[in-house]
């Protein structure tokens, strides 16, 4: 077997972890240097492929490729491109294929979630159907958590600590202001589809701590009637409340709760968030006064917070990908297993992309409770040990030391591609 | 001098590192039992003291009370309640009196800001006016660090740190992002009158990170038109920009922006952020895909993030503040004294309330940069001292253990008193 050069790149909304997979790839891609030369990292995920733009990572020193470790968001840039398929777009493919023989390309891997999954399939397909030799392996990464197959996504884990600590430091104080001020707090979390992120927000309390935490879901039609009502009595028995409200989270009528449906002076739409809608709501029919949070791009970006467990597996994944193109695989995702609860147990296993690509792994319904407000004990079994451990980043003046890479560009050899 | 008991209590927003204030209290006190019994503290600040609801600190255990120290929040309960003077609500004083009498209390320690300055002032002047024997100290605290006299207020750093991470990590997550997605990333943070909050998201970057950081201060009137033209440049310079608005940042005609003058379709005004805001406003004149997030909270409890400078400028003043009392002072309020930057020298120095309540501590005008946009060199050197180590909380369960106290109330002796 030849030696191949490799293609890495970083797809979709980046995580706190997401460098830590690409540590894992370009660290054991160097282990395997009889089958892989060099790891090229796409500018911005598949669109440096597309334009040529690849960042020689042998380029990087190899104290900032460990750096990656410890950095959040996506350091070679990441892009929110989905390809079309073979039929509606080959003249992507074509080109795809053309800049991978320009540099000796034979093994690609793809770090980012469902869509992305798609667009790996589609590039392993290349050798079947356009006779083009490369191995397509699937690095799975999402906050969301909604990947099938995989027990669960790096990336997510380091959310779910971060709302669940953010929650909890929230609460403690609410509950030291609720006697003269605010008595209901309200925090908004990422998540359109799933609500594996909201739940994680009912993890703030626990057998050491009673603090009455409201969860509402996307998944769960939101019944105002009732979710006032359990306001209502969780400030009557505790003096406050703390509410995690995905933005997802919808009336019957499939609106989100962050569609305010306001206008400003011109008649513009006012473009709002759920966490503030819910927090008036309570102010208008409980006269409670709030105060509200929307944590956004914190949440995915905070690395000074990851999850021990998240760490560990984004680089093992990565690790595992690379592993599996050295044995030969193709359209493949490596996979957490989980084997054990207590103590926590798992094992990289894989699934085929056919099956991960396009598919959403929703919460299971027995893991929301039956109020559709909270969560149960099997689910607060699946979470915690994905929260478990801190991995803190190295500090310098009182900051998080994170690695900005030189990504130096390989010479072009192509003429221009324009992109749609 | 005979034993005498102490009062101590928690007043207005809550921080990361109040708890460690009363942790130096009460620890410090019970080093003094020749001269201090029991130090009973104050169920919802000041209002326990009025209602005859004292928390007897006595009957915690070391190990919880040793716990205050990596505890977010007010362990006994705050309150906003700002005591008139005696001339218009003598009825409060003599109530404290009484209480005071009826539990042998002769030292009174309030924890909190300038408003709280104000109320330990004039419970300071009950010997003199009303023939009451009380010596009353002032610890500072408030996220705001706008109390004269001190160089910073504990509580302050924290929040500057978690802000300054924050924006870094956010900041390092819309770089990924910006090629084909979001370009602008807004943070709300706290800060109504004072912009020292806002000023620290600009220590995001640094001379390792090249972060293109607009700050918005309540200092400087909202010039909309410099304002659009800076994040334009910024987006054409670096791929994108990351902007840090204070809540307090107002028109020149002195509104808010986060007042929207926005209603909904049953007519009523809207509540927003600033945030908001601000992304709608360069989405409009600049088309440039935004995400926003809201604090609120989550910076003040933070302590998980929490600053070893702050924690141990908490610990410090809460301990000074006993030796104070036992040396007999009055009216005062231990400070911290800056005698060095680099290294970052401190020492406890004092103040007294007269000069110290109602008194507001702008940002220096030459510690904003000249655009307005920004902070300075001199800024700079101010605040990275303050933000300076981490000190983390223990962990159990992957989430950080707080300590809850038991909070077991003094038996009442007088009969009720009725809150106005």
């Amino acid at each position: 077997m030849s030696v191949k050069n490799a293609f890495y790149a970083q797809s979709g909304g980046v995580t706190s972890v997401i460098n830590a997979s690409a540590c894992g790839v370009i660290q054991t891609a160097k282990k395997h240097s009889d089958k892989i030369g060099t790891v090229y990292a796409g500018k911005n995920g598949i669109i440096g492929a597309l334009t040529e733009n690849l960042i020689d990572t042998s380029k990087e020193s190899d104290e900032d490729i460990a750096g990656l470790l410890h950095t959040p968001s996506g350091a070679f840039g990441s892009c929110r491109y989905k390809m079309k398929s073979l039929e509606e777009n080959k003249v992507e493919y074509d080109r795809l294929i053309e800049v991978f023989k320009a540099h000796n390309i034979g093994y690609f891997f793809y770090n980012g979630g469902g869509d992305s999954a798609d667009t790996c399939l589609k590039v392993s397909q290349l050798s079947e159907k356009m006779g083009y030799p490369i191995q397509a392996i699937h690095v799975p990464k999402t906050v969301d958590n909604d990947l099938p197959v995989t027990d669960n996504c790096p990336g997510f884990g380091s959310v779910a600590k971060y709302i669940a600590v953010s929650t909890r430091e929230a609460s403690y104080d609410v509950a030291s202001m609720a006697e003269t001020s605010t008595k209901v707090f309200v925090l908004e979390v990422m998540g359109r589809h799933a609500g594996w992120i909201a739940a994680a927000g009912a993890l703030a309390a626990d057998e050491d701590n009673d603090i009455p935490v409201i969860v509402l879901f996307p998944e769960i039609e939101f019944n105002q009637e009732k979710f006032l009502a359990l306001v209502d009595s969780k400030v009557k028995s505790h003096g406050y409340c703390s509410i995690v409200v995905s933005e997802g989270t919808a009336w019957p009528d499939g609106r989100f709760l962050a569609e305010q449906g306001t206008r400003d002076d011109f008649g513009h739409a006012q473009l709002g968030g759920a966490a503030p809608v819910v927090a008036n709501m309570i102010k208008e029919a409980l006269g409670y006064k709030f105060h509200w949070a929307v944590a956004d791009y914190l949440q995915r970006a905070a690395r000074h917070l990851a999850s021990q467990s998240d760490v560990e597996q984004a680089y093992a994944l990565g690790e595992a990908a690379v592993e599996m193109a050295v044995a030969g695989k193709n359209s493949v995702m490596p996979a957490i297993i989980r084997t054990s609860n207590n103590p926590y147990k798992w094992e990289i296993g894989s699934g085929n992309l056919a099956d991960i690509a396009n598919v959403e792994k929703m919460m299971p319904m027995d893991y929301i409770s039956e109020d559709g407000f909270g969560i149960t004990a099997a689910c607060r079994e699946y979470l915690l040990p994905l929260i478990e451990g801190e991995s803190y980043p190295p500090y310098k003046n009182g900051m998080p030391n994170y690695v900005t890479l030189k990504k130096e560009l390989v010479e072009k050899k192509l003429s221009e591609f324009k992109m749609k």
